[in-house]
């Protein structure tokens, strides 16, 4: 990772934790204890890695920083309130997130469960502080929703819980993942667009970013399941070795652990080319083959 | 209730039903079982009062019938959405919704919550179905974003939840139900409006309709309260009696019966004086009139 990069990194991930300190509600405000869970589980954790989308690709198009920090944050909103409800009893039963005990492990379950569901509602009053025209306000709106719905995340979270301890396909597993990741990750790509000038009207433009972000949304994933199996809890930041431990069908169980390290190298690959095939003009294009690179190379 | 009144109703209902039935995601298209469930807790049950508001409203205001049928859907997926989160045994534990067995109680803890999930950004996706200008399409995403979130819908069941078994004052509680109940059925009437022609922008149309909207939100809380103790579980659908054994505050355990059954009789009264404000030549004002009367008298 280049010092530039890094630099370029910090500062995106220090702006999504500042836009989120101001416009979450704040922990002092009535009813305390919901604005707490909510602001516990999005501020202080993670990579922010569809925020840097957002960043990286709303600049490549001259978007306006302020767009481009509420956005980004909504994202984040949505993303945060899905491990919130994942980690519950019900569902993974999960105490560690990002080095810290769970929203639920924390705050009870039933204000945890409070905290996702009003996040969700948070991120739509967030996107509707951009200055955008209405036209990409409304787009902004139908990329998140959809994204979010069960054509995506949600989608993929049913497909998983129904899955656990049955055969999968590697198609089968392919899509489960671009629904339950990929499809948050190729939104926060076309969102960044959607925040940006007219060029990011293109069709050209608009279809190579797609490939990126279906690309690294499927490198995402296949890193995660490598990681579940090599790294430990400690650097994770969430309990290593639950895949296996629980019988879910991931990359490294159907392929092996040299075949799931080639395929991610693939998917890096078909993102750098589809990167190749933006307009020579553009602005921008090593920092999303960086951040590609990002997520191939993470340990944690 | 007028038989004119009643055939409205019932048609309206009908309409619900039908844009339900052909906009939420097919129980046969994959993951089923989340689209089940999510059919399973929209159709087939309750009264529809949010979706009535919107009709009676956007009618008066000469609002497109096909943008009425989809707004008045999104509200009901947000509606649905609480109950199911709300029935779940960390929160309720309530086996019983409509008559029909909750939605954890039939298809599990896990696949409810999902349910419950992807609701919220359904009811997004269908209002971005619309045919509004843009501008009125944000208007909608932020009224409901707004009603459902901390400082509505959300909020108002995280004070629910921190004050079981403890006192409230009759203002604390007002508060509390205007954001938990409230928010939702003012926020139906300002989306009907908001689908309206060019009236839906003039200020005192707006004032008047927000104190109409107001005062049956109230009005439907204190009836809500009533019935648990007056009516039996059968006719509720849900379970009765819960609040006094779970020692909710409620306006009966705080006034008594009979001074409730007076109140709510006042907001009703309210309700009607603040559609007297609105202007004379605005069709329809009696069947706000008749909505108001059916929230204040119903039995179940």
């Amino acid at each position: 990772m280049s010092s530039a990069f890094n630099d370029w990194v910090k500062t995106r991930q220090a702006r999504v934790e500042e836009t989120a300190c101001k416009n979450l509600p704040k922990a002092d405000l009535f009813p305390e204890p919901l604005h707490e869970a909510m602001r516990y589980s999005v501020l202080g954790g993670g990579k922010r890695v569809r925020p840097l989308l957002v960043y990286a690709v709303g600049e490549m198009l001259g978007a306006k920083s302020s767009d481009l920090d509420l956005t980004a944050l909504a994202i984040e909103c949505v993303h945060s309130y899905s491990l919130i409800h994942d980690d519950m009893p019900c569902m993974d039963n999960d105490m560690l997130r990002h080095g810290k005990p769970t929203t639920h492990a924390r705050f009870g379950e039933a204000m945890a469960m409070l905290a996702g569901d009003a996040l969700q509602p948070e991120a739509f009053c967030i996107l509707s502080k951009t200055e955008l025209p209405a036209e990409r306000k409304v787009l902004l709106v139908e990329h998140l929703a959809q994204a979010s719905s069960t054509r995506g995340m949600c989608g993929g979270q049913a497909i998983d819980l129904s899955m656990v301890g049955k055969k999968m396909t590697l198609e089968e597993l392919r899509r489960m993942h671009a629904m339950k990741t990929g499809a948050l990750l190729l939104c926060s790509v076309l969102m960044g667009a959607a925040c940006g000038k007219e060029r990011a009207d293109e069709e050209a433009i608009l279809a190579s970013l797609k490939e990126y972000g279906t690309a690294i949304g499927l490198a995402f994933q296949i890193v995660d399941d490598i990681l579940d199996v090599t790294a430990d809890t400690a650097l994770l930041g969430k309990t290593a070795g639950k895949d296996a431990k629980e019988d879910k069908p991931t990359y490294v169980s159907l392929l092996g652990l040299e075949s799931a390290k080639e395929m991610a190298k693939e998917q890096y690959e078909k993102a750098c080319h589809a990167l190749e095939q933006l307009p020579d003009d553009l602005p921008g294009k090593e920092r999303l083959r960086e951040i590609a690179y990002f997520i191939v190379g993470r340990n944690y």
